[in-house]
């Protein structure tokens, strides 16, 4: 008995060790391996990449999102913002009569690749990270980010970049004040600055604002005759391709005293046949619609003159010496994932979208003759080594009924929200929409212009109802 | 002998069972409980979380750092980036004869306060955190930051921020200009703006640079007599405590078309007494000289006007739609750091070492007779509640020699790197030196500075041997 209790002990014993063994065989090979590559262990930096995936975990049911930034519950947990006609604490209201809102460019049709592309995209910041005023050799520019900034032109084939000088700037926005300046410096008479309509809003609206003795904005390019400017320094912003409208442009001034800035901000195989890769004196990108990083407020020029890309700089500098240091980590962060691989995923999988949404909207659109938007013809594209369809990020309406003289209000009164064509320096029979926001925005767009575009056959008494 | 066999194996499986379980204990301990905490297991923030700590323990013998973005060397790592006067791979190599450059306001004294709590200021930002234009309430602003801000002024006892408005800006750099602007805007005439001297310099440039028709720099405040300015506008910079003396000031300028920016870029337990919370119309701070994070280019305004405040918030917006969201989270997670537990400790921190090195290099100069540094009268402190000593950011040191006219001159000979007088609008017989940077950097200009005051005593010709 003494002997089967033994026996009995040493099976039991046998089996808690194998037990044992196998669960110390599970957190060691969780230790040390995870998808075949050797774990390092985490201390320091454990509690902050904690936080960003408890918050990442909190269900807004993929209507919105919690951010580590976001306000706060009673218990603590930051809340959901919900995309707009969805509401509820987790965003599973929605309220499918609300507004259709495709006003503003928010860049969010990408968020999901993002999503998709967690683990290479994240980026720790420590709290010592580059605090000092400068990166060595006393620049405010990152030098590694700047060589992935000309890796990424090369695999995009849209901008040449051997031998050109880049700015980094706070978006696209300074740069294109910071690019004015620094081509009306030192002139004999203030610069003219002008741009071909329609043209996006901001060149007047900042040209304007900063009320500076050495430039003033004068209008719509077109309407500058070759004599006019024969002897006027002219700086013209060229939009290519265009926003609002997602044509090619060329600059429409020509002349000894002309200058040209072009605004490449869509300039990417997401939007636009790359006919063959930009070679200008002074381009501006951004961020904002290359990753959908909106928010991060990042944009470089590419600039050939050394004066041009000094006087620049010093702009730049004393407006506030220079860009954020955790706006470069992260757009570095973000560089390097896309450029794993061979670098073509993001555009590949942008292009489908943009492409795949314009395709959407065509049809409703080809059912109507209240309503016309821009034609983009298919062209060759330098990045896809072949003729490609149109995919632009933003539709240019137009209310083809002589009545219809704000399309803006037309389009409201059907519970779609766009900008109005006065806007961009043209006539109101013309309205954007939007076509870079997130998936629920954008089929509740659809919906509304489909409803709408129904309706047309039917007469308004009745269609009122 | 069976049994014995028996026996052995016996005893033998309940030491590895025993054994086994002692190492799933420690596992499970260390998966579950860390201080005490619950420790949340990390997936796809967990490759960026190790890359952040592989860099920060590459090993630059604490004279230099590797940072996530620095340039890589053969082997794909990020390469120690060494201090000023030193070198080699792991910057273990100095060079006790270079020169102490005790010019710019880097902040890095505060790096180690970092590293002491690498824990809580780690911040983990995702590949699709807040990739629009705005935060809820189509702002540009993080809310939480705002309220953290208020926090931090209530427990620094600094400011008085009930009934303000904060703007956010690139740095204090961009918001000196938003104020300018805002408070040039609609005025009858060209405003002037001044600034007591001695000044800090960005003031002039920014002013002269930007070519405003709306104001322009007219020099020293204290040179504009009643008279002259009783029917100009006036914008005055009061910086208190200065850059460079650190002496607190009032505006000089008085009457009812002057307006003050107060430049409170200083005001911090850090480098002055706090006699009482400020409370001015518009109040300027950073976080650089705060935190140290120089860096980050992030600051704030508190303003009381509104439309003072809608103004600024429209110059941030033209200029770059709003400060990038990294800054933001960045700024909230150093914020959250800071006012753990009492949120005291950084000030006692910062304090101690500014006071401790601000002694050690009185104590050179008072055995000096051809250099003097300024005067700073111990003062009543509202945050320590007691009256306290100088701890000033920098020292404006003036060469008492009446053949001494160019100060800066005779340091660097003695192989230290001022800023000269005529920068901040005055005499080249003073000069900054910069108190505020990291360790290595300060106790060369100890160094230097000891050896050029002992040489005093020793005629010329001997002391240039």
């Amino acid at each position: 008995m003494g002997m089967g209790r033994k026996g009995n002990s040493y099976s039991w014993l046998s089996l808690c060790l194998l037990g044992s063994t196998i669960v110390n065989i599970y957190f060691l090979s969780d230790l040390l391996c995870n998808d075949g590559k050797v774990k390092v262990k985490v201390s320091w930096s454990e509690e902050g990449a904690a936080k960003a995936e408890e918050v990442a975990a909190i269900n807004c049911s993929n209507h919105g999102r919690a951010y580590l930034d976001g306000m706060i519950n009673e218990d603590g947990k930051p809340v959901c913002e919900c995309h707009t006609c969805y509401a509820g604490s987790d965003c599973s209201l929605s309220s499918p009569d609300c507004a259709a809102d495709a006003d503003s460019g928010d860049p969010l049709f990408l968020e999901n690749f993002w999503m998709h592309h967690a683990s290479s995209s994240a980026v720790l910041i420590s709290g010592w990270h580059r605090m000092s005023y400068n990166f060595p050799g006393l620049t405010a520019i990152s030098e590694v980010l700047d060589s992935h900034i000309r890796h990424l032109h090369h695999v995009a084939k849209n901008a040449l970049t051997e031998g050109k000088y880049i700015v980094f700037g706070g978006g696209s926005t300074q740069l294109l004040n910071a690019a004015v300046y620094a081509l009306s410096a030192n002139l004999s008479s203030p610069a003219s600055v002008v741009a071909a309509v329609p043209s996006y809003p901001l060149y007047k609206t900042q040209t304007d604002f900063f009320q500076n003795k050495n430039y003033a904005f004068k209008g719509d390019a077109s309407l500058m005759s070759n004599a006019s400017y024969a002897n006027t320094n002219v700086i013209e912003f060229v939009t290519s391709p265009n926003n609002p409208d997602g044509n090619l442009k060329e600059a429409v001034c020509k002349g000894p005293c002309v200058r040209a800035i072009y605004d490449h901000a869509y300039f990417w195989p997401h939007f636009t046949a790359i006919p063959s890769p930009a070679d200008e004196d002074v381009m501006i990108f951004t961020i904002s619609k290359l990753t959908g990083h909106a928010g991060s407020r990042f944009g470089w020029a590419l600039v050939k003159d050394k004066e041009v890309y000094n006087n620049m700089m010093t702009y730049i500098s004393v407006a506030e010496m220079g860009i954020s240091r955790e706006t470069q980590i992260r757009a570095l962060q973000l560089m390097k994932a896309i450029l794993r691989g061979d670098g073509k995923e993001i555009f590949d999988y942008a292009f489908e979208k943009m492409s795949d949404r314009w395709g959407k909207l065509s049809q409703i659109f080809s059912k109507s003759k209240r309503f016309s938007i821009q034609e983009i013809p298919p062209l060759y594209c330098n990045f896809f080594d072949k003729v490609r369809g149109p995919s632009p990020g933003y539709a240019w309406v137009k209310c083809e009924r002589e009545e219809d003289l704000d399309c803006t209000r037309v389009l409201r009164e059907a519970n779609i929200i766009g900008r109005a064509g006065s806007k961009f320096s043209v006539d109101d029979r013309h309205v954007r929409l939007s076509l870079l926001k997130g998936d629920d925005d954008f089929n509740l767009l659809l919906n509304h212009l489909e409803k709408l575009v129904d309706e047309e056959g039917v007469p308004e008494a009745v269609s009122s109802f």
